[in-house]
């Protein structure tokens, strides 16, 4: 499969945009959420680093460029439906902007934990 | 911090939705994406299960009522931008209509792996 046909196979939304998941490759961490265009996609799977479409910005961004905390490619995956990818990385540093290592550190919710045994 | 402020500071899109990343808790594995509205996200963080908004029959969809594939909530957390949640789930059976365990296995794409050392 080549890279274009892997492209055309991924199902975009009605902005042009898919969700990318980002995962630490070494800590299965999940670090952060960002959506792509098909050229991000592009850049991302040709260039061994992660290139993203900034909605705020409306523009391409190489994670890195600006603050230091690259993220390198170590392996991509799409979803069943073509529509989400996950992206498999080496991070440089902090991948939040507002310093800690995942976006969703210290961001719990109040959840009520489920069990199987409890609920049906 | 109540169920009602924590959605209060959520951010959800123009069509009322955000993204919802399902990690299984005790293997770290990242099982799919998807999408929940206000209600949703209530529904997750009060019972338990795991409850989405379902883009393509337009309908609340609790995991597993269908498929017996039901999704326990372990915890979830917000990212700094409070328009991701990532909900962290004790699965049972597949994960993925397909029958896989998550929806992103055995579906890699051609990707260049990044290398800190060869590649700025």
């Amino acid at each position: 499969m080549s890279v274009e046909q892997a492209i055309s196979g991924l199902k975009f939304g009605a902005d042009g945009l898919l969700p990318a998941i980002v995962q630490e490759d070494d800590t299965d961490r999940v670090l952060m959420l960002a959506w792509m265009d098909a050229e991000a996609v592009r850049r991302t799977l040709t260039t061994g680093r992660v290139t993203y479409w900034s909605r705020s910005r409306n523009e391409y961004w190489r994670k890195g460029d600006t603050s230091g905390h690259r993220q390198y490619v170590r392996g991509v995956e799409m979803d069943c439906d073509g529509d989400t990818l996950l992206v498999r990385v080496e991070q440089i540093g902090a991948a939040c902007h507002t310093g800690t290592h995942s976006c969703f550190d210290d961001r719990t919710l109040p959840a009520v934990v489920g069990d199987p045994r409890e609920i049906g």
